[in-house]
């Protein structure tokens, strides 16, 4: 007596649904425990032709519905508890869906994020994939973007500018003409899986002043957090952890470090940390596999955060990230 | 500095984020608070042409999008504690946007479910509304569709079968001809605008066995309830609550009570009360406001739900429910 959602539903995300609270997928509603901690909400959602392209393969598209939000739960400070997922889909394409459901639940086993519902709905448009993800923190402790406070150092997770490069290298053009292939493959999948640094979140909650994930670009996710902080900042751009891949591209003079700092789709996170504990910081980040950089100084002020060159001299930036308005 | 998206999340949705947790949406989540409740979370999106028509005023899209959630959360026992919306956009209009903010303030005041955060995206499809909501229910007491018992009453609030009627209404065809100018504005009402049960929440948990909101067709949902609780069930048609509008259309003979009752957006609340149980559950819910009826008996078995006609003969159903795929 399945309709076709419901046997779809049963078919692909039963299996990934493995939380008792998300009773089999067999509800309208999944139940979230939770002992006095806070429950952290985020929300993501990707569109086919903007957040991925067309022909990226659905194992990759799911890790990045998923990965993006987890991205934002660990900027918070949040251990991954679950998420809810909304697939706005064109016809229920096995070929697709299967490999999509499969890393879902690979992911979801990985990241501790196990699948508590969601909504299946036909679309005439392009696909799209929302996700909300929950995560806990103690009571009153999840890390905001604001609470920056001059002299605190400026951080950044992993490398920058990447996944900027990598949508580059999939759409063809002058960047894709200049990589290698294996450059090419690399920053092509910065692009299409993100990692999100859930290893560091509580790391984050225990040392960051403020923090967010850096989705829009760099320079415009700084601008964000430095307006709600009441503080202004000064970056030293040669100080900006760049992969080996994107050093030599911008060595080469085929893209301006200004065009990944206004990139998105890092996912890495970027965080203030009080000067006397950010080599703590940086040990603590370290131990739990992932590379931390000091990019530069709170500052106090309410004017856009500077960004200086090697030479000292403060660099003027036409664009300071990705929108979609 | 603010980029288009920012700025339009400032515009018109900063507004109705009330909730302290909220953060004003100047963070890259929302804090949902618990102290030791279950938080039910429900997720249910709409889509242009699917869910509601190109022309749809945008304050009753924006109604239908969080009330299909609220009816959700209702059904489940589980009192509204905000919620979170995905809006996939293919421009910024504010000739749309304002009324759309407005009438989304409106309702989450008017249900206490206030607006915690959100992404907005660009798509060149259709508009997609996507809502996630939580609810707060005591440790363990979400109601499930499981737990109908042999014997139980089947129950139903409100009307069945308006909105399907409106619907059909505003897309013109027989059902337009044959209804009056205020059959059809009652009914297009009840399609565009669902009136969930919120007020129920609280005696659906302290009466039902099982509950779930009736939004695919009562055919199909009761379906879906006694496989979930792995019993049947026998239902009097003719003791199914219909409007005036819906009663006169099907004694006019312009539809049947089987479209009616496998047709969608009802957005009612079907549960299952213990025989003893069903009077007092009756006049709490008459207290509250809400008018629920008993149309039929949870029966011991695994068949599908028979369906009854006033003369005592089975009536076979062509189609249980509305399905995407």
């Amino acid at each position: 007596m399945a309709s076709g959602e419901d046997s779809l539903i049963a078919r692909y995300f039963r299996p990934i649904a493995t939380d008792p609270g998300a009773y089999q997928l067999d509800d309208d509603a999944a139940a979230l425990k939770a002992h006095g901690e806070d429950v952290v909400v985020t929300t993501d959602a990707i569109v086919e032709g903007v957040h991925f392209l067309a022909d990226d393969p659905p194992d990759t598209v799911a890790r990045k519905a998923l990965r993006v939000n987890l991205s934002d739960l660990a900027a918070k400070g949040a251990v991954p508890a679950g998420f809810v997922l909304t697939l706005a889909l064109r016809s229920a394409d096995e070929a697709w869906l299967k490999p999509f459901a499969t890393a879902l639940g690979e992911d979801a086993a990985q990241f501790g994020c196990a699948l508590l519902g969601g909504d299946t709905v036909s679309t005439p448009g392009p696909l799209m994939i929302s996700v909300t993800a929950f995560g806990r923190v103690p009571a009153g402790k999840m890390v905001h973007r604001s609470g920056a406070k001059p002299g605190d150092r400026v951080m950044v997770t992993g490398t920058i500018g990447d996944a900027a490069l990598g949508l580059a290298v999939l759409k063809g053009g002058k960047v894709h003409a200049a990589a290698d292939m294996d450059q090419r493959a690399e920053l092509a999948g910065r692009y299409r899986v993100p990692q999100p640094r859930v290893a560091l979140s509580e790391i984050v909650r225990d040392y960051a002043s403020a923090a967010m994930d850096v989705s829009d670009g760099l320079a415009g996710d700084l601008t964000k957090l430095c307006g709600v902080s009441d503080v202004s900042a000064a970056i030293d751009l040669a100080s900006i952890p760049l992969s080996d891949a994107a050093r030599d591209l911008v060595s080469r003079g085929v893209v301006g470090l200004e065009a990944l700092i206004a990139g998105g789709d890092d996912y890495e996170i970027l965080c203030t940390v009080p000067e006397v504990r950010a080599d703590a910081f940086t040990r603590a980040a370290r131990d739990a596999g992932i590379t931390v950089r000091s990019i530069g100084t709170v500052l106090a002020g309410s004017s856009a955060p500077k960004f200086v060159d090697a030479q000292g001299r403060e660099v003027a930036l036409e664009r300071l990230s990705y929108s979609h308005f």
